[in-house]
């Protein structure tokens, strides 16, 4: 069984950078003539898959829109996490969970256990208490050919004080940074390929500022929210995340889904092709 | 409609500070001689919550013990949070849930929403993506008579170096709580009554190093973690949480799960009596 990280590379290398958001809020699913509804968010993420299937790497179910509907949402998302890895894309379930004990373990265990309902090939965590209980979920994930983004720094401005303390002589967002790096060099044995714990790294974030130099993020997967509606250009992914370019997805979701139903391959192909021309 | 921390400062009149944690993880299940599915968490949750009935102010569900079986899971937490709030007890909702702008709402809207599916009295929140992006979710809860307990500082060891990390002057776990009490400040009118925001402060933490002060405290309902199993004593709570102790609800998980069925009213009597006998 190939590592998360092995297999990230080869669908970035295929497809490209982009990872295409799966976010039915309310507002996108009037537009899309759908309910407001489970049967609602299960055709929207349907489509998304669809139309995603083998024009992007990544899909990225936004977990909350699903859970808003209860139990029902929940058997929706499991149909479209199913639907999304039996297309060849590798899902990533954007649920930001963070929890100690048999507590994270069971939330690992949810998302990122072979056969689970809820089964998705990557799993976004929140380190508020710490990088250390996250540690079993890193190890499950190793386990199981499975991936995970540490939230470090994100795109919006709020979040700022609390990622730009100081921890020490670094950063909380470094501190992160450098846990998850000790764990992932201490669980790789090839020197060649992306490690399978990545961090999220908003495109709007002033890098330096909050500690995370290039060398912090080598072989490592960064999700990278921010483009598009929250302010940062696709154009500009190699300038804002240096030589950890290569292994960023530029994270895109309402500046897809306005394009509604009908428009979204055609969306999809425009973001990859502003990808794909910062490529030198 | 009272607001909650009206109805929490009645209901902790009448039945005690103490929260009893419904945690169905494996080895639980095993020693109850449940199923590990969804139909063994049911039973589990629905037990915990006869047993609680008329014994504890609060009960709180741990939802990664439900998310772990998929949407079978939540349908069966559907059913042990309306069995919680239909025998009077107030439910909160331990999930730990965060994000930002329309998907934290769709948190919020999911568990503080009167008629949702997930309806629960309360729900656990993590600020890592800063205070701001929830204040949506406090307004949220005011109005719907819902509360809103916001991971301050836990009560693991791990968690330290980012919950002290300094924002300017004050750890991040004192900015995080500054920043509830003003926006409690700002959204209450009553100068008697329990807020409807608290914080999570766990009863292992070491205050004064973290810099929660009893005035930061002050009418602020406090969830705390810590007692039982992760080693701090129910006798200790007033000397733990000094002024702020009369609105700190103690919550134990294994120490009265581990009872088994059959033990648990008797589990849940004794706790009670050992926070009742800390009462000058």
């Amino acid at each position: 069984m190939s590592g998360f990280g092995a297999r990230l590379r080869s669908a970035v290398a295929a497809h490209g950078r982009l990872c295409v958001g799966i976010d039915p809020h309310a507002a996108l699913l009037d537009e899309w003539g759908l309910a407001f509804s489970a049967a609602g968010v299960r055709e929207f993420g349907l489509r998304v898959v669809d139309a995603a299937a083998g024009r992007a790497a990544v899909v990225k179910p936004q977990v909350s829109f699903f859970e808003q509907h209860g139990a029902a949402g929940f058997a929706a998302l499991e149909e479209v996490l199913a639907a999304a890895r039996a297309a060849g894309l590798i899902a990533i379930a954007d649920a930001k969970r963070g929890d100690i004990g048999t507590t994270m373990a069971a939330y690992a265990t949810a998302w990122l256990t072979r056969g689970a309902p809820l089964e998705a090939d990557a799993l976004t965590v929140s380190p508020y208490l710490g990088v250390g209980p996250l540690r079993g979920t890193f190890a499950l994930a190793r386990e199981e050919g499975k991936g995970v983004f540490v939230l470090a720094a994100t795109s919006n401005p709020d979040a700022v004080r609390l990622q730009a303390a100081l921890a020490g002589h670094v950063t909380v967002a470094a501190a992160i940074a450098h846990e998850v790096a000790s764990d992932n060099a201490a669980a790789d044995d090839r020197a060649d390929e992306w490690h399978d714990v990545g961090l999220v790294v908003g495109a709007t974030v002033d890098r330096a500022a909050v500690g995370l130099a290039d060398a912090l993020l080598e072989r490592t997967p960064v999700l990278a929210p921010g483009f598009g509606a929250q302010g940062a250009r696709l154009v500009d992914i190699d300038r804002l995340y240096g030589a950890a370019a290569p292994h960023v997805l530029a994270s895109a979701s309402r500046s897809i889904l306005a394009a509604g139903p009908g428009g979204l391959a055609a969306a999809i192909d425009a973001h990859r092709g502003e990808l794909e021309d910062t490529l030198g």
